[in-house]
């Protein structure tokens, strides 16, 4: 199995703190040593880091831990091989373009026979599941939505559905973002919370830092971070219920 | 303008040498100030770094210099904005998913009215004339090939017969790779050089770097460099002809 981060937010924030807190778990304080990749969102753009190398031995994630980028939208996946091999085309997140917008989408599970689902547009570069499931979904929105529903409310039910079908396969944790909003359907493990003023100190779990979110934020921001697990001490984290979609945007839960 | 970099090998070979050169380019002994990108394969997974910040002082570009990482193929590419704002989704190589493959394109020039040939599959996320000709070639190309055609020599024709319609619109040099060829297409400049056995020494043009390439190599590498102006002296550079393809695979020019 493998381990997921994401962050949504109402105004470009550095994940750097909660990446720290993960990165561990990628062979020091957790077994998922067979690759990481994190997705950046700025502007229209998307910006991913891939290395097939162990999270905590990785010289691109130091890179990432040191180099303050800032992003409304962020996916990050350390992976324990279950369904493919450990090379650089089963590294996660994986991105595809529909309707000009660059999506990116990340899994922790195993999906039985997904690989046998028929694909049309998007085709897998490398051989997990994921990937395949991944295509599955692109294909199957782009199939009844040529062009961008009007309502994003649509688009939600539309994940909701196509999610709930992958899960019925097996464990689907997953983390999909279309540069908006950022989905995340919880099959078996996934938590989210809510930094908002006034804001306080937090430890992370998995490594000695603490950060005082006081000092780096403004009142108004908004910040919800998800992970398979809770990466800090003594926070209100709200464990998602099996078989449920949360979608975030500008920080927040949407209506779904 | 921008400038480009590629790299095509038989053995998976490290770029750094070249790269240093050509990212000093980025603002220090050229102009190319507006960001700068570079996708490197490895396997079928193709690995990129973009940053909208000048080449010469980019962290990110720090760690590329810093970090070895070998591969086939490579396309690099320094921007001088003239078509789309400095952004991270208009900065190249640009990237697409066609036939299970990862293609990454880069291009140097200025295309007028291309903008408005239609798309179908692929849309661009940025802005830029050369995104929007990347997406109407893999276009072209699917339309056509549905399916990977049998003979490699069929799709080096088709691009050829595409990029000579982009090079009809302005100066179109560029480069693309499908994740097995390198295409490289001279409008108004480009020069490559092979480096194969008996391997000697090579000094940068931009910076005080020089190597031996003897101690770097084995008697049977073949690595070829492709630049829009030559990176080093005293060795041979081929400069390629207006409005040719060149197409290079394990380190050599094939016949088109």
């Amino acid at each position: 199995m493998c381990e997921l981060l994401g962050m949504n937010c109402n105004v470009p924030t550095d994940i750097r703190f909660s990446f720290s807190g993960l990165i561990q778990r990628g062979g020091r304080t957790g077994p998922h040593r067979d690759g990481w990749g994190i997705a950046f969102y700025e502007g229209r753009g998307c910006r991913t880091f891939h290395d097939p190398e162990p999270g905590c031995e990785s010289e691109i994630a130091n890179l990432v831990q040191n180099h303050s980028v800032k992003s409304l939208n962020v996916i990050c996946h350390i992976r324990k091989a279950t369904n493919g091999r450990v090379c650089l085309e089963n590294t996660h997140p994986f991105t595809r373009e529909l309707w000009g917008r660059s999506w990116a989408f990340a899994h922790n599970g195993r999906l039985k026979g997904v690989k046998d689902w028929p694909l049309k547009f998007y085709r897998p570069i490398g051989t997990t599941d994921s990937e395949h499931a991944f295509c599955w979904m692109l294909d199957q929105i782009r199939k009844r939505h040529p062009t961008p529903p009007r309502s994003d409310r649509t688009l939600r039910r539309l994940v909701g559905e196509l999610a709930g079908r992958l899960h019925a396969r097996g464990p689907f944790n997953m983390m999909l973002c279309d540069s908006r909003q950022l989905y995340c359907y919880c099959s078996t493990d996934l938590s989210w919370l809510t930094r908002r003023a006034p804001f306080g100190e937090a430890s992370l779990i998995d490594t000695e830092m603490t950060v005082d979110f006081a000092k780096e934020t403004t009142p108004r921001d908004i910040v919800t971070v998800i992970a398979t697990r809770p990466l800090t001490h003594g926070e209100p984290w709200q464990v998602m219920d099996r078989g449920s979609l949360v979608v975030f945007r500008d920080g927040l839960p949407v209506r779904i």
